[in-house]
């Protein structure tokens, strides 16, 4: 079946009046600060009104560790949502935002695809309702205050070189990685090497995630640690006087975003952290206030189970008290084909063996997330092309496993597409079969806790770490920060640490490189392996191709 | 009388639904983008179709030379609209945005004050609707790309040492002036100093500001020189492909915001370059939108008449081909008597004399005004405790120079206070005397032009800059650029370029230090003594105090 390019279903679609897409919610025109007639943010008061509501179901859609022949989880969210409304049920999507910069490097769009996609498209690509911009000016507020604290006197007598505070842009810029600031003289301050990350890679993003409100903002936003003094004491934003300012800076973007399908479900789109260096899922504010707006949730986390749904259930789920119903595991024959060891250029032929073979990265997903106490169900995002063998394979297999694997083609259908998954997870979620526990427990020491995530999700033989990291971890926990979950950074394309290690290694060894704290977020980051704060740009970025047409409309962005 | 704090007035305003402020300029609520309730861009195809209305009248409000007694330019341009709009005039008023960067180090507020303000005032002091954001994320775009040219093997031949285009962050940051970047190895390229300047210095707010609409602005931002070559010649933004996805990135930024003064006249607040190395003005499209839906159209420009109604006429009218009716040079006792010599803490005692000394500050203004072919009334702006003996001693003065003066108590009492000054106003643009020419012609050579601002606007015996500059000039010339005005970069507080002489000095000198050319803004700077493009903050910032209160409002902002 030939589908249009997404732009052109995106610029084509019937959009709604965002007023009429929040009444849906039962949200009044009063509560709802339009931006263009198509989005808006929802007023903090009437969310705060909103406590005493019961809560809707909360359903995760996460998928198998991703290949370059796409999974679609975004666009099985969406799929999912509008199949929950097309079967009566009063539904709500909740992805994260999109960041502005890698969409000037590579191709972009991050909002689905085909006939389940979320619009506006291209404002989402671009400066939506400024989120991040407002993230933007506020890190870099308190980079400049404590600059200027040096400059003036420094007080709170911070060890210059100990700064840990960078600076961010939304922007893929290699350039800023590594600098050198303050130089020209007197009048421009002390000297110093330092680097801007980009704004996604933010702390201050992840705050944003997990704040349940204003106040729990700005009491985050004082405990992040922005340096540490010649006896290794740490320096607070609190100190710096910077959580008000930053605060304020923040009052708007801490409202959801509210936009809509192509089939006018509401979606809430907001925050997006780092599924790398921090926890990868949209805000915890716009889950509740979803889950007190709908009867269905569908929301997604970043990258595979192994990275994504670990931490939405580790982090997210047990900071905010969120107790998930059920969970959609994403898979393609595509990459299950990848997995099962075949290259890219010849995913077009049949192959039902390879396809078998790479089931065993989606068991083990499987089993993974059923530790968790959550229902698994899998949604087969349906390929041109995929043939009924293959189909029929993966579907044995997860049957196999004790769940069952539902093929989807709402890319090419819509809502259409995802009735069956949608009717089951909805029997799912309200057969109340989830016991929701998170992996380990507060009390666990952090290494431990480092261990416990390799061992029983990646399935290694063991964690190591020089003794220097341990020693950090140890000081962390003698300062109080022993309780906080971990944050694991690993590639996203295997369990192990080895991006071309696909299927579902076993035995080997998760070496953690470096540990950094996160003390207003509520977490210790674990970096196994490289990670990059701030992309570069291609040899020929996107940008070049991006400009409007004589018609106004914008040409290359997708 | 006792006037509450302006923050307060404020905040008690009953502000009119955006579309209603909208249906005064009979824009329809579909071509109104809204931000919020009270905020809303205009559509630029409603903007496309105005253009064969007649023309409004187009009213200046400037200043003499500030000084810390404060003038209240901004306050009168709000009085005076409200002012028409109460004697019965369809009146429309164009300002500049505020800067974000500023308001976290001093006290801010750049939108007029007492019962004479623009609403809503916080936002228009934070994020507003996004627009300096997308300015950064523009200009900083064309830098990343400057970089990554270079890194993947640099085939325009940049040469690394005359990388001219620098970043921006909307931020007072004083480490960020000079910078060295791509540090840390081979793969974040090649270490050069470079630095960053405060957003409203870009060259893309300046074009923003000067754009006819997105086709003209997409081919002055491609016209912007980035680098040069080891053999002087040029590198454009356009040779590094950037003018199309910056474009992209300012569609919604070009487009006019609409709010509204206390008294709900309809206020276009729209760009905001710095009047001392840009032109200081509100962009040309607001300024022209708004002269198609209103009869009467008040704007002002930056700092005092030297700089900003010089950069006006013949920057902003020249090239955007405006014609303005009248004049209103905004004066007050206490900046008078300050311009003769009173101290600021003497300012509360009644000196006649020091007034009247003063007063050559005022004339020599009017005097200059006269000289653009353009009628001139002053508005003096009444301060608490100016006495009737002072207020006469102006209006005298300014009755011998062949004007004259209105008192006005718009801060203290909204339009009733500038009832008078309104209906002359309105008289004299009617009247059509004005026969504006701009001060030198296109064809004169750069150095003259410089020489004649300096002679006839400064009265500066000459202006003086070594051959190097000279050459530089000429140089231009040779390259085609030598039809562009120049833009003046030169202290605010004296018609000379020591700060502190005040009055109406004579024969000093006019030190040009250097000269920079902004291809695509289209003008010439010429910098006169100690310009700042990245201010700090001071010793304990504003952002110290601003925080959010317990009722959700922002504290220490004004």
């Amino acid at each position: 079946m030939a589908v249009k390019p997404d732009i052109e279903i995106a610029r084509e679609a019937s959009k709604r009046p965002i007023q009429e897409i929040g009444a849906k919610l039962d949200i009044g025109p009063d509560h709802l600060l339009p931006y263009g007639h198509d989005k808006a943010k929802v007023d903090q008061r009437f969310i705060s009104g909103l406590s005493d509501r019961p809560n809707g179901r909360l359903i995760l859609v996460t998928a198998i560790n991703p290949t370059p022949a796409g999974e679609g989880k975004t666009t099985t969210t969406v799929g999912l949502g509008d199949g929950l409304s097309r079967i009566g049920k009063k539904a709500a999507i909740c992805i994260r935002e999109a960041s502005l910069g890698p969409n000037f490097g590579m191709k972009g769009g991050a909002a689905g695809g085909g006939h389940a996609q979320i619009v506006p498209m291209e404002e989402m690509n671009l400066h939506f309702t400024g989120d991040f911009h407002a993230i933007t000016s506020a890190h870099n507020l308190l980079a400049a205050m404590i600059d200027n604290h040096i400059y003036w006197g420094n007080e709170q007598e911070i060890d210059l070189r100990r700064v840990v505070w960078r600076r961010v842009l939304d922007m893929n810029d290699r350039a800023l990685r590594d600098t050198v600031t303050s130089l020209g003289g007197v009048s421009n301050g002390f000297p110093r090497e330092t680097g801007f990350d980009i704004t996604v890679a933010s702390e201050v993003m992840a705050i944003l995630c997990l704040a349940e409100d204003l106040a729990d903002l700005e009491r985050r936003l004082g405990d992040m640690i922005v340096a540490y003094r010649r006896d290794h004491s740490p320096v607070f934003a609190r100190d710096i006087g910077a959580d008000g300012a930053m605060t304020v800076l923040l009052k708007d973007a801490m409202m959801p975003n509210l936009v809509q399908t192509l089939e006018h479900t509401p979606a809430f789109v907001h925050g997006g952290p780092f599924a790398n260096i921090a926890h990868g899922c949209n805000s915890v504010i716009a889950t509740k206030t979803a889950l007190k707006l709908a009867d269905y949730v569908v929301t997604e986390a970043g990258f595979g189970a192994d990275l994504g749904a670990e931490k939405f259930f580790d982090i997210k789920c047990r900071k905010a008290g969120l107790s998930p119903d059920c969970v959609v595991l994403v898979a393609t024959v595509r990459a299950l084909k990848m997995n099962g060891g075949v290259g890219k250029d010849d995913l077009g032929a049949e192959n039902v063996e390879a396809v078998t073979r790479g089931c065993a990265n989606l068991g083990r997903h499987i089993h993974n997330l059923k530790g968790f106490g959550v229902p698994v169900v899998v949604a087969i995002n349906h390929f041109t092309g995929d043939t009924e063998a293959e189909i029929a394979a993966v579907q044995d297999y997860v049957a196999g496993q004790g769940a069952e694997a539902h093929l989807c083609t709402h890319w090419a259908k819509g809502s259409a597409g995802t009735e069956a998954l949608a009717t089951r997870v909805a029997e799912i979620a309200d057969g109340g079969a989830a016991q929701f526990a998170p992996l380990y427990p507060d009390e666990m020491p952090l290494w431990q806790k480092i261990e416990t995530v390799a061992e029983r999700i990646y399935h290694a033989h063991e964690a190591t770490a020089d003794t220097r990291i341990r020693e950090q971890l140890h000081q962390w926990e003698a300062q109080g920060y022993g309780h906080l979950p971990v944050c694991m950074a690993k590639t996203q394309y295997s369990f192990s640490t080895d991006p071309n290690l696909r299927g579902a290694p076993e035995g080997h060894v998760v070496p953690v490189r470096e540990v950094r704290l996160s003390a207003g977020a509520g977490f210790v980051v674990a970096i196994c392996g490289e990670i990059m704060t701030m992309p570069g740009l291609p040899r020929h970025p996107a940008a070049e191709k991006i400009r409007l047409n004589a018609a106004g409309d914008i040409e290359g962005l997708f």
